[in-house]
């Protein structure tokens, strides 16, 4: 096990009717002028952004608006947010939302004191020394950005979708989680933001540290609860006890919990960073493609942890041969997401009929170098070879 | 699932040589005046204590001392520490050790700042809204509360050993927790703090609350990590790898990781803290003795969830048999203790050769009520039984 810090400060406030409590949040974390973010529809058509102003007025705090968020937030709002904020000079960010909200939010939140532009901390040119402070009021699970130091966005420019991460600014300061509020999300977004979970907790797992059984039980515990929480949401989008667990382990998922210690790989994430950013696909579905070829690839070529993952989670057997046990427990997954979360498994079944696997390929090692180290070394021979198997 | 608040605040800074950091740490947290408390023997013969010192010094921090605080913490020190307080004081405090030494601050740290007696908190005559920051510099894993809000004391007077909770006010600010200071901790000492995190792993996984299938799988995890775990470290005191898997394992066992959206049960706990109390045995071997019993009593009585602990955890088949399957799980559990953590299995081998069930029944109704309200319902018969158990 690897030396670390984990600093995770954020008040979790879980459960039936916690919005009302977000007006008394944000005066305890010290806000007076506060800058709602949020997407649109939804929030706004089902009364919650109203009743998250009325929690805010009833105690005396400013507001401003900044709407219009899309998924796989982009550049071009952080940019539009930032101006709203010099304008308003808000002592408070509250994203209401999901991942593509919060995101967007923690963008300015950093941008907000840097006198150049905020992308500049996208791409490593600078390093953030302050931001202003957000709170979350979630309505989707899944990037799990409520509990995290992380935001990912795209610069529409270039098509470089690429994140930064500041635990000890970013983390917000508090998540409000009503799991009633995710009850009305269509069977898509909620299997997405599964999928994306899935991979956070796997590209946590996937790693060559020796001796971390603990995180290791962690994260197969996260993923046999999930598998079972998903069927019955699937089945049932108005079983609260389902969406409950799910909406919990999206957050356990990516605030650290079961990678510490470890050296951890983030190469499926950032191979679907290339598709979601060329093509606009759901990122939790481009996962559902990229991981289980991630998997079948390692299981050739670095079975082991594939092979712990097939043993204790997905239902094989241990017949001994590592590499056909890996093997089998990559199209289990596959299998899985296809039948139970109704997940693409391919380019095709993602509306992508004619990917351009050679554009994405080359962005991708341009991002992130010529060979990709993580769990396996992959070159750009490799990733090909794994984007290739999305084609099937 | 319940609805629930979870904040955990605590820099948790882990690994080899991390308490070089203590100086730069308590800086942070806005140290000047530093109460450093600790027991005696190991801490000072190990240079540790001088170590701590130095960093301090470094950081041009005032220090004051306070030591000889033993296992089974008791109110006379707590009142000691106090008075020094009093002169000295400090804008910090700074244990280093175990649970004693840990919870011994806490109860200064609140006691601090009220003008009554510190005693007062934990019987539920006044509660308190200030308290003093505290850092940890952990020796010895085991009771969690370098990252809990919690503190046991006994009062000497009485033999009542009770806790406080206040998770807002007693969260250490950080914890510095390096696993190769436990690898001088003798086998007994390995193995009773080993045996008190598995207790706190149980006591919130036996509920009644439906539906807390996150948490549960988190549990299970954990159980199953820390089992491999003690099996390596009871053969190699010195197998850092096994020893860290344990120290943060302490540490999620009580920082209500596996325990978010549950009604607890901690009377097995209860039930134990009459045995140190009235004995002065260690906390961790009298956890050793009644756990098995309490979880025996329940497969009679409400055996749902030991047996799913026993099929997940113990390696017990499904016969079908839920009753029949708990039975199995809680001797499973009794004889791992036995042959793996060597610990005792009855008063006898804890050293208890003739003891007032009597009286620990009666003092632990007059500290609980006269039924305990948890995972069972307990009256004085049903505790007497258990206590009874522990004679065999």
């Amino acid at each position: 096990m690897n030396n670390f810090t984990f600093y995770s400060p954020t008040e979790f406030v879980f459960g039936r009717e916690t919005e009302t409590q977000v007006g008394r949040l944000c005066i305890r974390y010290g806000a007076r002028r506060v800058m709602i973010v949020y997407g649109g529809g939804s929030v706004v058509r089902s009364g919650l952004l109203d009743r998250v102003k009325d929690s805010l007025t009833r105690e005396g705090i400013v507001c401003c608006e900044l709407s219009g968020v899309q998924p796989n937030p982009v550049d071009t709002k952080v940019r539009e947010g930032l101006a709203l904020a010099q304008e308003f000079q808000p002592d408070f960010l509250l994203p209401v939302g999901g991942g593509s909200v919060i995101d967007t939010a923690k963008a300015i939140a950093v941008g907000y004191y840097y006198e150049g532009d905020f992308w500049d901390f996208y791409i490593g040119k600078a390093k953030p020394h302050q931001a202003l402070p957000v709170g979350v009021v979630l309505t989707i699970p899944a990037a799990g950005s409520e509990g995290s130091g992380n935001t990912v966005i795209t610069d529409t420019r270039t098509k470089v979708k690429t994140g930064l991460r500041e635990p000890m600014l970013l983390r917000p300061r508090f998540a409000v989680m009503n799991p009633e509020l995710t009850m009305t999300l269509p069977a898509w977004q909620t299997a997405s933001g599964i999928s994306d979970m899935m991979a956070h907790i796997l590209e946590r797992y996937l790693s060559n540290t020796p001796d971390v059984q603990i995180g290791d039980r962690l994260a197969e515990g996260m993923l046999l609860a999930i598998m079972e929480m998903a069927a019955r949401v699937m089945k049932d989008p108005l079983d609260y006890e389902a969406r409950a667990n799910i909406m919990w382990c999206g957050t356990i998922a990516h605030n650290d919990t079961c990678s510490l210690g470890r050296k951890e790989d983030w190469f499926s994430h950032a191979m679907e960073h290339e598709v979601s950013a060329e093509y606009d696909v759901t990122h939790g579905a481009g996962l559902a493609v990229i991981v289980p070829a991630f998997l079948l690839y390692a299981s050739r070529h670095n079975p082991h942890k594939v092979a712990q993952l097939a043993h204790r989670v997905l239902g094989i057997a241990d017949s001994g041969d590592m590499e056909e046990d890996a093997r089998q427990g990559a199209l289990a997954l596959k299998a899985w997401l296809h039948d139970v979360l109704r997940m693409p498994v391919n380019f095709s079944q993602l509306g992508i009929q004619a990917p351009d696997l050679e554009l994405m390929n080359t962005r991708l090692h341009k991002l992130k170098g010529e060979v990709l180290h993580g769990y396996m070394d992959l070159d750009a021979a490799a990733t090909m070879e794994i984007y290739r198997m999305v084609m099937e």
